[in-house]
């Protein structure tokens, strides 16, 4: 999937977007010069996987999942959370696509010189209200301040760690079911619009009652990995590069495509206008409270029930795995007329700083 | 030791400087609003514990040592080192100095757009360098990239990962000596000479041969881990606030003193001339490659030999821990004319981005 090609002198924009820039120069920068032997721990997961943590084995059925990011989202505030919020639910829900339980958090936070002590402390309120909700404690940490100029008001790393007894490794296999736990992109366009300033109309915010969608997905996934963790192949929230950046990571490097049907994707309507209106594809709209899974299609039903008895009533089956040759790394878009088309890999840069 | 005031209405740079500012801010925004259970995972060590990590318990004798930090030197590029070769060494001595063995490293690196690609090879680069001759493997990692102007070019979170079958808790004992393994201050001094323009005269660090000490100590820490570890009450590595700050930090909230000798600090001539040029006290300068135990007094001599022993010849104990009302809570310098000062914990910031 990645095509050689040479690196570029300066750093752009979308070479941080999650999209095939990106992983063309992780791979050049990082993957492709690190000898094999430094790029896991023993029998854990590592940098060579392409997921969001890494896993330490601790004993035959014991690992410890750990998950860094460092979360740079602008505006800071935005309807339906902050960058606080964001940054504890994202390294939860990180830790948890890989088949954990979290266990605790560190932050490491980097303000400017000037910034409001009374944000600062709305924005910490923000990461403590989920601690307390979802009872992680927050067991270490690093504060930093830099000069003004120097750091655009606040960003915040943290590390999400947590137990598994087993690993959810993101090998989708052959007739799996793909299972969205509900309405993708509304992360993506709440920021969207905020960057394109369209929240300067006072109603298109209130009157489209678009909120990110950002929340520690715990309640979901922990019940899944308690009842079918066997039957979970692969689990992803879907961030930068959106519901079509997960699916194109999980089949490329494989013989296997993906099909989706279009109409069963859940989009909100008004996530759907403003794309159009912008000329953005929604399925590139990051999530930060969805979880994709690709599921053993002898109980694909029975997860979905699930999934909804436990409050995710949006869920939906959207596709499938195929093993075809024409449909070989590709993931592929069934619409609602029954045409084909592929759903290419993010490319370039929506906006940026969307987490 | 914690005055009551006001918090301020604006973050300064002081509130990132590891002193006074800084435990203030974060004991009002973090330590006192979060609750007990919240601080910590089960019997492991916390945020309530003021020390670079974290630890969970993970069976009898094994715990998990997780540091995270996140670096903005500025210049990125300094005599000595870069701020990859910082970050990498960073968060290893902050897991070795809690008796822990490093294990793995992740990283998390947000960039400037139009910042050079080379120069990013160049920095991960220096980080390979540390973990290949470590043998440590980069286990995760994210990456981001804020617009220009946004960030002033790179900052790394670095996460460091080891094991340790005890921990060191930083617990000072009365009639444990102070053990300095090598010259401090040299990486801050570097530092101070780059922001205060000294570094334009170009004889000024060639001629001083001025370099910074950032290294991992895995050399130093894990023989004396293996040998010692029932010995050694404390070990820091003197980051932000130098020397001064580890020992203030070591007696403050005990009933303890440390009184040191000023003439047995090891502290280079080029150090001591360019910090009294400037009228900034050296025992304030950030080292990054230095240890300063608080060890056993029956065993402090015989550990200062084997501390040599592994090639730091410039070791030294400087001090002991007192138990006497009229030091309790404070370090005590005594001059070399036998007169005694105090040395007071770090305030303000001598320059912002040290590390």
């Amino acid at each position: 999937m990645i095509r050689e090609t040479v690196m570029e002198d300066l750093i752009r924009l979308y070479h941080g977007a999650g999209g095939v820039e990106m992983r063309e120069l992780l791979t050049k920068i990082f993957f492709k010069r690190l000898e094999d032997k430094l790029k896991r721990y023993k029998d854990g997961l590592g940098i060579d996987h392409p997921d969001d943590g890494a896993a330490i084995k601790i004993s035959e059925d014991l690992y410890m999942v750990i998950s860094t990011d460092s979360y740079t989202v602008k505006p800071i505030f935005f309807p339906g959370g902050d960058i606080g919020k964001l940054a504890v639910s994202g390294s939860l829900n990180d830790v948890l696509m890989m088949g954990a339980k979290p266990i605790a958090l560190m932050d490491s936070i980097i303000v400017e010189e000037g910034f409001s002590t009374q944000d600062l402390v709305k924005i910490v309120d923000s990461m403590f209200e989920i601690l307390r909700e979802e009872n992680i404690p927050l067991i270490g940490g690093d504060f930093k301040v830099m000069p003004r100029g120097e750091i655009d008001k606040i960003v915040i790393n943290t590390v999400g760690i947590g137990l598994a007894n087993k690993l959810i490794i993101d090998s989708i296999k052959p007739g799996d079911k793909i299972i969205v736990s509900d309405y993708v992109g509304d992360h993506g366009a709440v920021i969207m619009l905020y960057r394109f300033g369209l929240d300067k109309d006072p109603d298109i915010i209130s009157k489209s009652k678009l909120r990110s969608d950002v929340k520690p997905l715990t309640k979901l996934m922990i019940p899944l990995i308690d009842k079918y963790i066997d039957h979970i192949h692969a689990a992803r929230d879907p961030t930068r590069g959106g519901l079509a950046g997960v699916l194109n990571e999980w089949v490329s490097d494989t013989e296997l495509g993906i099909i989706v049907d279009e109409e069963e994707i859940p989009v909100r309507e008004s996530v759907k206008k403003y794309s159009n209106m912008l000329g953005i594809e929604p399925l590139y709209l990051a999530s930060e409270g969805v979880a994709i899974l690709s599921v053993d299609p002898s109980v694909a039903e029975e997860i979905l029930r699930f999934v909804r008895s436990l409050g995710f009533a949006n869920a939906r089956i959207i596709g499938e795995v195929v093993e075809e040759e024409r449909f070989k790394g590709r993931v592929i878009l069934r619409t609602s007329v029954g045409g084909l088309r592929i759903l290419e890999p993010p490319r370039g840069e929506i906006v940026p700083r969307i987490c």
